[in-house]
This record gives C-alpha cells, sequence and structure tokens, in this order.
C-alpha cells in the first residue's frame, strides 16, 4: 500500500514529552477522504494513552480523536463528502461493519471491536493508527463527519469526543423537555452535558464539590448548583432526577447520588473506568428500580445528529486554542484541571 | 372504626414458632372488600419479616402476601368485583395515590410510601398490618385482583408475589420474541421468570451453580442451562444476553454476568438486599452501555395483567400445599432450599 510522510506530534515512551516526528498515512483507497487537519481537540485519553496509564499503548504513538479540517483528496467512490469540504473525525476511524452493533450504527460497540482513531490496529497498514496530532489524516468516509457550517471549527473539534460522549447518553435515554437531568463534574465532558442537556430542553443540575464553580456552571446554562459535600442540598434533591451524567474520570462514592435519582432513574458513567468503590448498595436500586449505567463516546450516525443538532443550537465546546509545541504543558495544566474547559490544538502551528 | 375478630397464625417474637392467635380486620368501608382467603403462598419476606430479619418488624406479626380468595362483602362503592367472585391481593394494599408514581401506576414506587399487606402502616386501623395467613382479609378494591376462571386457585396464590417481581422487569426492558433472557436462581422467583419470559416469547436460559438442577429448568420451559462455576460455558455465552433476571437473595458476584450481557443488555436484582460485594467493575458497562439495575414486585395495573396473561398462557407455579399448622416446618425446609417452588398454605386447614 502506497504511503506518504506527514509531520505529526508523538512519544516514543510513557515518560517522554511529545515532540515532532514523520509518520506514514496511506494514499487514498475509493472509499477514503485525506483531510488536512485544522485543529484538534485534547482529550485526556490522549494524555493517558501518551503515557501508557491504561496499559496497552503501542510507540510511536499520536494521540488526537477530536478532529476538524478541509478536505483535500476523495477517493473515486467517496459520495458522502468533496474536495474543499470542512469535515470532522472523532475517536473511531473502522470497524467491522459486520456485527448486529454496527448494522445497528452503533459501531462504538463492535462485536469485532472498533478501530480507534490512535493506538488502535490499521487494517490498512497493520500497525498502530495515529491520531490527529499531525498535519492530515487519512480515513474510510463512512467515518467523517460533515461540519454545519455556522459553527467555528476549533470549538467544535472537542464535540467530536466530549460531545458525543454525553449525548449518545442523553439521547439513548431520552433526554427532553420534562427531564430532570444531573451532571457530576465540570471538564471538557462535564460542561457539553450541561449544554446539550439544556439544549433537549431539561432542566439541568451540576453536583459539584466546589462553590466555586457555581457561577461558571450558571453561565454555561444549568439551572442549579448542588454542593455534593453539603447533606442539605444533597437532601432537597432526594428522589429528583431522571438521568445523571456522571463525568468524573477517577473512583468516587456513587451511593449518595442515586439517593437523587427518581424511581426508574440511571446514573450514566462516562468518565470512570475502574473497580467501584466504595461498595454500592442495592437497596435503592431495588426499592426504586434505579440503574448504573455507562456509555462510551457513540456511534457515526448519532455523532452526525449531534453536529447537526449542534449547528442549530449553536453549540460549541468553551475552549483554550494552543500550538502543537505545547502540548507538554497543557498535559501538566489538564492534570491539574487548570483548564476552561477544553484545549484545542491550532495545527497550523505544526506547519510553523 | 368497627372491626371484627378472625383467626390467623402469626408470631409475638422473632424466635418464637409462628402459632394461632385472633386479629382484627375492619369492617367493610364504601370502597373495601372483604376476602374469605383459601391459600396464601409463603414467600421468604414472610420468614424475614417473622423472623425480625430486616429489622423494623412490629409483633404479634401475621406474613402472607401471595393471597388467593372468594369474596364475601363489598362496599356500596365498590365496582371491580362483586360477592361470590374469586379475587387476589398481592403485597401492597394501600398507596397515597395522588404521587406521580401512583398515578403512574407503580404503586410499588409510591413517594409517601407504599401500605405493604403485612407490617405495613394501616391507615385504617393505625397499627401494623397483617397478612393472608388468616381467615379473611379486608381491602381497598383499588389492590384487588380479578383471578383467570381456568387458573387452580393455589397455584395462582405465588404469582401475586414471585410472579409479578420477575414479570414487571420483563415488561419494563421489553422482552419479546427476539430477547435472550437468562435467569439466575432457581428458586419461587427464579422458576416464575422462566415460565414467564417463555410465555413472552423470549429464549431463555438458566445460570445455575448446580447441574443438578439442569433437568427440572428445562422441564420448565429453559431452553439451556449455563453451569455458572464453568469457565467455558460462561465463555460460550459472553455478550448473549438482552437481560439477566437475577433471583438469588444473598450477596453473590455479578461481574461474571455482566460479561455475558449484549451491549445495551441490563441485569436486574430482584432477590438481593445490601452492598454489592466482590466490588463491581465499571469497564464492561461503559465499553458495552451495560445497567446493573433492581426492580420492585409491580404496581397493581401491571400485576392484572401479568394475572391475565397468566390466565391465557395457563401460567401458573410449581406448588406444594401444606397446611397452616405446618408452616414453621416449611420455614426450615424453605431455609434449606427445600421446595419445589413455592409452598401454598391450604387456609381451609386455618378452620379445623
Amino acid at each position: 500500500m502506497n504511503t506518504f510522510e506527514v509531520k505529526a506530534f508523538g512519544t516514543d515512551a510513557p515518560t517522554a514529552d511529545l515532540k515532532e516526528i514523520q509518520i506514514n498515512r496511506r494514499e487514498i483507497t475509493a472509499k477514503d477522504i485525506e483531510i488536512e487537519i485544522l485543529f484538534c481537540g485534547v482529550c485526556h485519553s490522549d494524555l493517558h494513552t501518551a503515557r501508557n496509564d491504561w496499559g496497552g499503548t503501542v510507540y510511536p504513538a499520536v494521540p488526537g480523536h477530536e478532529i476538524v479540517g478541509k478536505i483535500t483528496k476523495v477517493g473515486k467512490d467517496v459520495t458522502k463528502l468533496k474536495v474543499g469540504d470542512f469535515a470532522a473525525v472523532g475517536c473511531l476511524v473502522d470497524s467491522c461493519g459486520e456485527c448486529s452493533s454496527c448494522k445497528a450504527d452503533l459501531e462504538q460497540y463492535c462485536q469485532n471491536g472498533f478501530v480507534g482513531t490512535y493506538n488502535g490496529k490499521d487494517k490498512h497498514l497493520h500497525m498502530q493508527t495515529f491520531g490527529g496530532y499531525s498535519e492530515k489524516v487519512v480515513v474510510d468516509e463512512h467515518f467523517v463527519l460533515k461540519v454545519p457550517a455556522n459553527l467555528d471549527l476549533a470549538a467544535t473539534a472537542p464535540l467530536l469526543c466530549a460531545g458525543i460522549t454525553t449525548w449518545s447518553p442523553l439521547r439513548y435515554w431520552k433526554v427532553g423537555p420534562h427531564s430532570k437531568v444531573a451532571v457530576v463534574g465540570l471538564g471538557g465532558l462535564g460542561h457539553m452535558a450541561i449544554k446539550l442537556a439544556k439544549g433537549l430542553g431539561a432542566e439541568v443540575s451540576l453536583f459539584s464539590r466546589s462553590p466555586e464553580k457555581t457561577q461558571d456552571a450558571l453561565d454555561l446554562g444549568a439551572d442549579s448548583v448542588i454542593i455534593s459535600t453539603d447533606d442539605h442540598e444533597m437532601k432537597v434533591v432526594n428522589g429528583k432526577f431522571d438521568l445523571i451524567i456522571d463525568t468524573v474520570p477517577y473512583v468516587h462514592d456513587l451511593n449518595p447520588y442515586i439517593s437523587t435519582l427518581k424511581h426508574s432513574g440511571t446514573l450514566v458513567l462516562v468518565g470512570y473506568l475502574g473497580p467501584l468503590e466504595p461498595i454500592l448498595n442495592t437497596v435503592p436500586l431495588v426499592l426504586g428500580r434505579k440503574s448504573i449505567s455507562g456509555s462510551l463516546i457513540g456511534g457515526i450516525a448519532e455523532t452526525q445528529e449531534m453536529l447537526d443538532f449542534c449547528g442549530e443550537h449553536n453549540i460549541v465546546s468553551e475552549i483554550e486554542i494552543i500550538n502543537m509545541q505545547n502540548i507538554n504543558e497543557a498535559y501538566e495544566r489538564m492534570l491539574k484541571s487548570d483548564v476552561r474547559y477544553r484545549f484545542v490544538i491550532d495545527m497550523a502551528s505544526l506547519k510553523g
């Protein structure tokens, strides 16, 4: 398979800084789209993969799965988009296309394993996939999204992961104008959950441990903020919520939040992967038909739906634009939650 | 309020045997139905309440919430049933009727607390409610069910708790001909779960630790039995089930069962109340949008729906009929799981 070299930012080892490297992209096949990357959001998963926090990272690793750019080439069978169009790529670049999940537009639950945008198993080049911290990317048209013309391109990038990750559960659990939704955690995912749930017409509350986040949450559209360490405030919302989107990426006690669900309500984890400590108690689950669930990004059709919805409602992420060369510093700031609410790399900086 | 005395079987203390006692029932009000109890099923909750295993038992305690009988009196405003009709009463005899749960026919999730058939707070007599181990019961018509004429009365009694407890999650999670359902545990609830899921057209499997239960499960209608201690058998069903009804009443590891859920599948606990040990891992929940949930009996309309469905499909419980005087021995046998699959008391024995 023919390839071409592009500049990228990647790392050779868990403890090494990211630096400029050269990687190969495949020449487009009949169904492929080549995109010049204009902006790439910086997700916590980027950092975890670069540093091998989850194990399994293959080096060199090039992170980035919140990609927005301009189409530079299309294969002869491509019908979805054309050269010159703005386009986006999220967390997935391939899946089997054959299993019942793929056929139900749930590529993220592909029974044969989807191919992640980075550190996935590239079926064409038989090596790891490389993400959006690079000049260009080549992706099968099925996994390329259309970008609404009215949205700011840089602020659109985080919709491809933070946006769809919170949109998918809001849609799956049928959030609408009569829903009461709570969000746990106000970061990249949490701030998108507030905006999207409000866009869908729900009453939205934020659970936070930090009173200083109250004004920010209200500015983002939340109707109220509940300080989760305040027993009185927690009691007031007992049995209130239809859906809780829990974006916290580290282990934390779910039991107090379960009490704030209405009967038949669901707490859905989108941020934390690991053992649930302290131990869950089943009593409120059984006595109130409450559920604890999880959700992983979203399918391609649902991602397009989310982008179109954001276009109609003029919803984008709150971002801080950085240069590619500042990525290592940005990672350190992310670890201190010092970002409102997402870093986005201006990929023009990689050319300089 | 006028009352009348009836014979009952109850207990005065957690460690005392049940014995014949006298209790008072209210004279019927305008909306009440008086029922001569013919059969009463014996539920594990009866034993737990008699022995104060959950705390909160008020003595004397008269258990029994799987009640079938014949109507002997009706209040002047009763329209649902008439004297001479067969009727049934389950786990609920009252609720607020005003909250959104009650208005949605979900009396079991009444936000002001439903009134249990025994050890509940009787709004009329301002004392504990007494259950079905007695000659007669007086219940508001809203909480009285119609019994299909074709069903065996004794074998219908367990439908009022074991039946509805498994029916409600089967319906809520939309089980039908294309569903793959698994049941954990083959007792009073488990055997009804198999029969009802089969009745709804699902493919049904039993998870069991005991190979000797295989033939029984197949005889009840299960399509297959998976020995949960056999790693190979568990691997074969990886990612298979849409819904798992977990009827096991003691703490047990849910993690192996979660692996057998398909994406977007749910494991629903109907038997175990308490802390979930060993600790749950969220990875399969997030990566497969899987849920852990609970479910409590069912609402009155849903209970009638279940009884009507059982009438149409000729579904009843497998039972062993006992006399009231043998209840203490029956409790001991239940503790050893020595019952296939439900004891039902022939209440004629109380008259003798």
